[in-house]
């Protein structure tokens, strides 16, 4: 059932077809948070790659995840419905199960984004941030569990924020770089990973861990090839809910991904 | 199946049970657009009013919708299902089809806003607007069908945007007040319809009109009763596609709603 690839993000988030809408999938440890449970973009990439086999436009274009249980990892389950292919979009569902409990349920768009016309205005800046061979790994010198996600994606800042040695400075908005470690190249689907693969911005306030409610990505651009410039805000935490927004500029200053989350503090 | 009620949002979006997992509706053309196309919150609103009847949780906290068509008017399907129900959030599934045709496919949880615990911080600010009472109705003297939404909501600007006087100014952001035309105070349900209610924030670059293809709410508290404060965004059109941001504070100040939709102009 598992189909090795030169890539973690590719091998590990490949299903099995077991009829036209189930699909069998082995959850990889490679994915897990510090929390032990499966990264919530993880699985919706694995939902994502399984639904974009039914339908024919080429590129996600929006993603609407609702976590309903913490992911573990082994054997699951995608079940996939396709809700509507027109000429210009194509929408579908799925859903993830282990030992038949829904873990997470997803709503997706498909589009071809290179075939997109139409106005293009922008007033929205991508982060300043100084080159990445300029820049701190806020990892380095701290042994990051091989197994987790920590170490499928590498960061790059312009200075090491307070939570990550241990001091939480307060601040809940943070700019930096990213990549897949193995030199994967993003997409559309793996920008939707992406965008939940860093720390959360709370935790400079010093908590101890947050679960994702629901997660919503759109896909503005194909990306280019390269590190991926990021910006990552929360504005209101509010009784233990908070939103986290995350957005992502590839290497040639393009806005390509938009994403926010709604979580809980654990 | 019409069930009238003191309010046009509380008619216009109840259902009759069917089943238990299907409601019969007949959309209002009151909630209809500039375009003559059902407006997205009006279909979402009644999607969620079916869907919570499943849920024991009383409050919405995220929904995410995509639109699949077009939606008019009259008689109406909406099919629901329960994912999970668990001890602080319960999520379901809704789908609203005329003549068999799906319109808009919903995710959405709910939860207790009233019994959620946890730290708060807040470093978002609500808009800075005059009072209500010294701002101006940007609608005055612009004879609004009354048949459609534009009559259903009230709005007041500090100074009125140049597409409303057929200049287009051509900025993306606006703050405003706002509130149901006929008294009726918000609730989560109804911030799930306001955030789309207003004229989208690109119509000041020009364009004709805009069409959304998802679009997510998270409530973030109950609102009070009175004008709610909201902010519109947005920041990148790219080929036709844009995100649009909608926020709501409520009259105590306090932020009630963050939406944002992805959308391609017509």
């Amino acid at each position: 059932m598992t189909t090795t690839t030169r890539y973690a993000f590719d091998t590990d988030t490949a299903s099995t077809a077991l009829g036209e809408h189930e699909y069998a999938i082995d959850l990889s440890p490679r994915w897990i948070t510090g929390a032990g449970t499966a990264n919530g973009g993880y699985l919706l990439a694995c939902c994502l790659r399984a639904l974009s086999r039914q339908i024919p436009q080429p590129d996600l274009l929006s993603a609407s995840a609702h976590y309903l249980r913490p992911g573990g990892t082994g054997p699951a389950r995608i079940r996939t419905e396709t809700a509507r292919v027109g000429r210009r979009t194509g929408t579908g569902a799925a859903t993830l199960l282990r030992e038949d409990k829904e873990i997470v349920r997803v709503l997706a768009t498909f589009t071809d984004l290179a075939s997109a016309q139409g106005r293009t205005h922008e007033s929205g800046e991508p982060p300043r941030l100084p080159p990445p061979d300029r820049c701190v790994d806020p990892l380095a010198g701290i042994s990051a569990a091989s197994a987790t996600i920590a170490a499928r994606v590498e960061f790059r800042m312009a200075e090491v924020p307070g939570f990550f040695r241990g001091a939480p400075g307060g601040t809940t908005a943070l700019d930096f770089w990213l990549r897949f470690a193995d030199g994967r190249e993003p997409d559309p689907i793996a920008l939707a990973l992406l965008v939940d693969s860093a720390a959360p911005a709370v935790f400079d306030l010093g908590v101890a861990g947050s679960s994702t409610v629901e997660l919503t990505v759109h896909i503005r651009r194909r990306p280019a090839p390269g590190w991926l410039a990021c910006r990552v805000r929360t504005a209101h935490l509010v009784n233990g809910f908070h939103e986290e927004d995350f957005d992502i500029w590839d290497s040639t200053g393009a806005l390509v991904a938009q994403s926010r989350q709604l979580a809980i503090l654990l």
